[in-house]
Parts: C-alpha cells; sequence; structure tokens
C-alpha cells in the first residue's frame, strides 16, 4: 500500500527498523521475540503477564524461555516454585546483561550508520 | 531446538544477523526482500529470472517491485517494453545506489558494534 495521505504528519515519516537476531544453525538464539518478552518479563514478574502484555499464549512465552535458558551459558530467567501460577519469575544478572547488550547493539549500529540512514530515508518519495 | 551435536563445528557458530526495515506507517517501503530482489535483478536482467531465482512468484515480484518504485522519489527499476516476455527490466542508477546504500548501513552496524556483537554471542551456551 502507498501512502494516501497528501500531509506529511509524523505517522508518515519514514523510521528505520533495526532487527537483530543471533542464529546458531537452523536455531535464532536471541531475538527481538525474546527480548521483548525478557522486557516484559522484568516489567510484570511473572510469565502469564507478560504473556498477556505481548498477546501472546503462555505456553509460547514459556517456550521460548525455556529455549533461551538453554541456548545461553547461564539461564536469563529464573522462576521460583511454589504458589497457585508458580511464585513468578525474574531476570537473573545475565538476562538483564543480555537485554541491555542487545538494545546498545541497536542504538550503536543507529547512531553509527546515521548519515547513510539519513540518506536512504531522503530517497523515499515526499 | 538446542544444538544437539557436541562439536563446535562451522554449522553451528553463532551468527548475528542484522536486518532494516524502512517504513512508512504500516509500508515496510524497503527491506531485506525488495534488496534481494533487486540484486537477484541486477544480475539476471529480468523480473521472471529473478522472482525464480529467490523461489518467489512473478506476480509477487512485479508488485514488490511496484511498490518499491512508487515508494522512490525516482524509481529503483526501469523495464523496456516489448518482446514475449517483456523487454528485461534492469536497476536504475537511482535503484543501485538503493542496495549500496542499503548493505552499506547493514556493514556499518556490523562494524560499529562488533565489540558489543562479540560479548553477546559470549553468552550463548558453548
Amino acid at each position: 500500500m502507498a501512502r494516501t495521505s497528501p500531509h506529511d504528519d509524523a505517522a508518515s515519516a519514514p523510521v528505520l527498523k533495526l532487527r537483530l537476531r543471533l542464529t546458531v544453525g537452523e536455531l535464532i538464539a536471541v531475538g527481538p521475540g525474546k527480548i521483548d518478552l525478557l522486557e516484559a518479563l522484568d516489567a510484570t514478574g511473572s510469565i502469564t503477564a507478560a504473556a498477556k502484555s505481548l498477546g501472546m499464549s503462555y505456553r509460547r512465552a514459556w517456550l521460548l524461555i525455556d529455549e533461551l535458558n538453554r541456548s545461553l551459558r547461564t539461564p536469563a530467567v529464573a522462576t521460583a516454585a511454589g504458589g497457585a501460577q508458580g511464585g513468578g519469575s525474574v531476570l537473573t544478572d545475565d538476562g538483564r546483561r543480555l537485554v541491555q547488550l542487545y538494545r546498545q547493539i541497536e542504538a550503536t549500529a543507529q547512531k553509527a550508520a546515521a548519515v547513510e540512514i539519513e540518506a536512504l530515508k531522503g530517497m523515499l518519495a515526499p
């Protein structure tokens, strides 16, 4: 779909999105979905609430976290046992470091390529 | 799926993939699919052959190119009329510049974030 609105408002300003995926063979060990999930988990304190905030099933969130934990040297998420819904889940220090590194790479990349990114945006029709 | 092979061969070495998308509202004006298509078109000289080399239908390739051309100030692809299959398609100077800028952003970004990327890779299980 092309833009149909004639006015150049903020909603139609071009945005460069940069997505990182760390793959090992066929496995996407770390990608935007898992990082978003870790951030949601950090904000909510439970897999159930994190999954809900992302419109994701509990099962999918659990599988992503399990896959991530097993891809890493040390787990990104620690889950306490007990309670009806389990005892809640928290990011470990390494989980926090993982999120931080990932977001840092995004920011560094955008900043380093800022001139080329502007040139690319400048090629778009006004 | 976690890696099951105990030996650390090249196939299982972690790779950081970086994908760029230039979006305008809901439209992905420029993304990896369109750039791959432009490169295939440059290599093959026709939309038919480019689509085939990417396992894409002619119709989808044509639609992507049409959408791209209309997103840009000046078209990325010029198609000559005539002949049974049309007269072939070529990248314009701006099409070539678009591909070059896109690949440059990828390379600049990877290089700038090289230290953080290695740190992220180092968090993966051996």
